[in-house]
């Protein structure tokens, strides 16, 4: 297996679809604001991401069973545009794995006849923040306008975006693609909650669509120990290309 | 040479084959069994594993002769089923690799008619243990119960299972490919024979098939010093991307 | 998305092109004299350089609008050769995707006619430089003694010119094109705009084209912010092949 | 460009050839020896091999012109067998790329009608030898008695062979190839001379080809000197995947 593979479960008929990225990342934040968007809603999951360029292990769940790590797509139906959600463990980390990820996605998501992106993430300030702004960078200038409206600013978030939430915009754009990166102020440093409610009601507003903000503050805490989880085992498989003394002993 | 390669040695008729998978890993538990197993039954070597994703070196042999680092598949005739064990003196080590290797000996599993794998692994836990339990995770709840049967702990293992005894078992069961990791209880820092033995006695009830355990703690003592060369070749290859100072100094 | 793309902006007509490159390097020199040669002249952008190879991210612009790191390719109508203009925001780092990509711009260069390739960069001595010479490394020794006229001096460099600037020539020379090198003398450890400058004007000879060097001492100061922060952002990214605690902080 | 490349200079007709090689390793041995057999014949540059996997640059030369790093083959016509010698300035050294390498050069080699390789390298003891010694590993058990009449040691030297010496034997004998590594005896420190003219002794006599062994020592100090500036330059572009502050500084 070398290339990234999108396994549909289900088919089922897509209207106009939205796409709406909530990968691990800054805070947790977009993927704290997209598993809630999904538990939220009558979520169905549609498609399972699997890729050579996911961590090579699978999860020992407490029913017994494994699973391997992925990003998941589900379903929102929605009143204009259905609502694709892409949820997930874990990104790919270097450049020609994360683009090779972005493109087999947008290769799916444009035969669904997809046109708009829309990613979230956290922005961090490395400082405790009192508000919870949701800061935007857009893939157009004309765009900027009908997301501000919903109280997203525009032009003050300085730096780049890195990893899927700005490559899934860099290179829709170049297939024609349109859309945002949403960004909730957050310290950067620990998982925030708060922040992806910041962000979740923005998003609520540019879908115009309901979405149930309650719970997620004990949805985080899940979040927050399967991370923790993965950032140990990336520490460990991250100490040297091959094998040595450590890293030997955690391959099964 | 860029892809993974599975050299047959001979044309044999396999009947329903069981992979069964002992690489190098934790405590060296699945590599001790699946040694052991070859090494007390009739086993045949039937097919090696070439790839370019294993160390780029070859091993002097006592005899004056060089090997490729590999891995090896042996037949042992079974009632039922034909039971196919791959060993070998390494795994890759970057998720790409390792996501290549299982794939290319999943395709040649498959073509055999293959359905089942049973991977072999240890299970640290950090401390000196004093039972020696066997923890499975299965491919589909369905199997738990047949596999309990035997012993095996099911549900109590956490974490993830890295590489090859993970990856099998992940991958296949996106090919209709069902199975287990069985899973030595150990400390994890140290070689240990004892955890093997109670896998070995575990894989014998699963497989219905008479495996003699003694000698076992014999054959881990040159098992352990093989893995120590390969680990101090890992350390010395790993210092960086490109020929350093010292790097240099080991390539003949 | 796992080859280089070259997007073309506008179709236009391209007479006898000269490629002249200038990416990130030593002292920024190269940089410098490319960025200041298209804002000094009627540079027209015709070619975006996308490629798998940059860093995973995009950049956040102050008007709201994100865009993707990238290569860009200019057209300076010229008398006898236009001249193509090879700018960016950063250079593939890997060995292997530096030939990549070099091979996608020499690839497209040949379709265009071009024949000559002048790759601009700084020759770092350590030392606080009290002259701005320019040296010069050329594909074939017969160019040697037309570049001299313009005071260009070769056989003092030493050492290796790694990199684009090196490669283009090294790789076009094996396609039947030639050219060189010129390196303006640098310290190395800081952005030096008198060295561009000395750079420019030796090119300004050799392509027999005016070009206004005022102002590169205030451009020098943008472009300096913006490699700061590629450095930090690289620096974060560089830590570990997968996620670790700090590296997932900063993806959005 | 992403495969390596190997580039024929003259059309020659090649007499059962035997290949010989000796690229930069411990102690610089067979590097010493190689470059020193083709110096003292007549021999003939016939090929280079270029490689996406050899490093990023290109040499700047005393002449004024730059060249690229590569492999050269060369060759010395003989009685029954010319011979092709391959030699260079670097190793690819991610297995990936080694075995992408070794794979062309053995492909091109069996177009050629060839059936043996050896290879040339040290065996570094960690002591300051006061022998000599030629150690051999066989592709073939067969092989042992003929090479041992030359007065080559099998069965003594431990460990494994790493890099191009070990691979072209390797992945040669999987082609249905024989042959041999001759390591010299050496400190692996420093560059040994010494043990260089010992491999070509030893050599002289298993090719039964007359070596003049005379300026071996000069010639060593040479290849001392640009193997230093190959470590200088590896040290720096191995700091990170990317750009950090201070490899970009030598980027040209």
């Amino acid at each position: 297996m070398d290339k990234t593979s999108i396994i549909e479960l289900k088919k089922v008929t897509i209207k106009k679809p939205v796409l709406v990225e909530g990968l691990p990342g800054i805070g947790l934040v977009g993927k704290l604001a997209a598993d809630h968007l999904i538990k939220s809603s009558k979520a169905e999951r549609i498609a399972d991401v699997i890729s050579p360029h996911f961590p090579h292990q699978v999860i020992m769940q407490k029913n017994g069973v494994m699973r391997m790590l992925k990003n998941r797509i589900y379903l929102i139906p929605g009143k204009k545009n259905d609502v694709l959600v892409l949820v997930g463990d874990v990104q790919a980390i270097t450049s020609e794995a994360q683009y090779e990820v972005c493109g087999a996605i947008l290769d799916w998501f444009e035969k669904k006849g997809g046109k708009t992106v829309i990613t979230l993430g956290g922005y961090g300030t490395g400082k405790s923040p009192t508000t919870r702004r949701v800061f935007g960078s857009a893939s157009h200038k004309t765009l900027i306008s009908e997301y501000s409206k919903h109280g997203i600013v525009f032009g003050e978030s300085r730096g780049s975006i890195i990893g899927v939430a700005g490559l899934l915009l860099g290179l829709g754009k170049l297939r024609g693609m349109n859309g945002a990166c949403l960004m909730g102020e957050t310290h950067g440093a620990y998982v925030d909650p708060k922040s992806a409610q910041a962000v979740l009601e923005a998003l609520s507003k540019v879908l115009d669509m309901k979405i149930d903000i309650s719970k997620i503050e004990e949805r985080a805490k899940k979040g927050e120990q399967f991370m923790k989880h993965m950032e140990r085992q990336a520490q460990k498989a991250t100490e040297g290309a091959l094998p040595e003394k450590n890293e030997l002993s955690y391959i099964r």
